[in-house]
């Protein structure tokens, strides 16, 4: 697929500033950034936002919002105001997403910690559709469910997010973290248009912890093509967002990791990528008319 | 609850002899053994039958059949065989069931791997009734999806074992590969008799490996009482296994690792235990008269 398809998230290459993710997505043609908040600075947030908008990339994320189980109402009512902040940064970026990475229990209860989730989104939902920025509750993979996300299956986010059924909640898919469901295909069609962020990972093995054991796309066993199509035949038009957290890509120098990136989306088949100069309709007709002249 | 009740599975320590597992089991009270092939060996497996039934123990469980999924026909044959042979040696040992771990994709795709899984259990599932062996298809921890099974949830499993139907075909729940999945307490409710085994471990934090990372019950953050009670609940009133592959736990002496396996289980509470002699229901219809009579 072509980069300017792609978006360049910055856990990808984590420690590099903000002014860094943004210079090196120019300079691969990435058509935007998925921006972690370690990068971004509430006292900077203005700045920040007119370096992002002078880059003349899109901000396809913000990662995160949620982590709403919380043990006591104090801690609850720091999360929330937390959130608040974080939909105020994808405002002021003009983001086209928060990520919502909505908790784990904190007591191995996964029935209170799944009804907390509901109703912190609930809360929640209303500020981001005053704020007009998209909320995307991001399903986790289940080696998570203790420390991250409790939500664990795309079925059981679309689930929660068709019940809530606030107009701007929608889901972010990732393939590292749901290409084992069964019925995954039909779930991302069910999906439709509530995706607002396809987040591109692949499955190494063997891990060696539930983080950072991550490739890039096509280094592991993941059937990419497949993901890809899937949420393209969803209706996904957005960027595709690149977003690999491994200890091993961590290791190298940035400008190396995002080249790898490159080379791994460039391999990739986008099978509604948008036509180039050379691809219009008419000239797709003339090469199938001379395909057919010449037997073909 | 009893050790009575309970079952060592050979996992647990893993390396020890088919004789030291039994013998550990017996002096510790446990009503059975889950054994793992490598403990076993054809040659010996009538002298093996007679000592396990001379210790008086059950064998709740034979780990493993399965892994359907292989690129070539020979392949396929080959491991067609092999199920033959672990179909015997169950039959041999009179075991309770046959654990079926059905195997990853070879290749990335998870939907052709899903369907030659059915194909091979449905090819397999005569020969099971044949040998009045019960087969046993365990949902693994989707961390496990390319290395040793692409089913990965108790609902996925359960779907797959009714729509084959074959009357010794059921179903073993483990706490460690199913306590993240959403309404796993219906799911647990719905598997209902087609449950043919019960295994308990812990998820630990922080995980260092997909397999050897588990702890006894009690040590992690999975709510074993709910779990356990969700399995009495849907009728299941054999032996529970306690399975923990943990690389801590292997470190230790077999016989420091089966002490605490039982010290843990001892802890945990049995909704539906057995009447002790103590515990009669006419001794219980007394020990409330006496609470009404104190006022309680």
């Amino acid at each position: 697929m072509r980069l300017s398809e792609c978006s360049l998230n910055s856990a990808t290459i984590r420690g590099a500033s903000l002014t860094s993710v943004l210079d090196l997505a120019v300079d691969h043609g990435f058509g935007g950034v998925g921006l972690w908040r370690d990068v971004l600075d509430d006292a900077d947030l203005p700045l920040n936002a007119r370096r992002v908008a002078s880059s003349g990339l899109r901000v396809s994320s913000v990662c995160r919002g949620g982590m709403f189980p919380q043990p006591t109402r104090q801690l609850r009512q720091a999360r929330f105001e937390d959130n608040l902040r974080a939909i105020d940064q994808a405002h002021a970026l003009r983001a086209e997403c928060l990520v919502l990475v909505c908790g784990p229990p904190y007591d191995g209860n996964t029935a209170s910690a799944r009804a907390e989730i509901r109703d912190g989104i609930e809360a929640l939902a209303p500020h981001a559709t005053a704020a007009g920025v998209d909320l995307a509750v991001e399903p986790f993979h289940p080696m998570m469910a203790a420390s991250r996300s409790v939500i664990t299956s795309l079925r059981e986010a679309l689930a929660l997010v068709r019940s809530i059924g606030s107009p701007r909640l929608g889901l972010a898919v990732d393939s590292y973290h749901l290409w084992w469901e069964d019925e995954l295909g039909e779930r991302i069609a069910d999906a439709g248009d509530l995706i607002r962020s396809v987040q591109l990972a692949d499955w190494m093995m063997p891990i060696h912890d539930e983080l950072e054991s991550r490739g890039m796309p096509g280094e592991g066993v993941i059937d990419m093509g497949r993901f890809l199509a899937d949420c393209r035949g969803a209706g996904y038009r957005g960027l595709v967002e690149v977003e690999v957290l491994s200890r091993r890509w961590w290791s190298v120098a940035p400008a190396e990791a995002v080249a790898a990136a490159a080379r791994a989306l460039t391999d990739l088949v986008d099978p509604y990528a948008l036509p180039t100069d050379n691809d219009t309709p008419s000239n797709r007709f003339l090469k199938m008319a001379d395909n057919a002249d010449s037997g073909q």
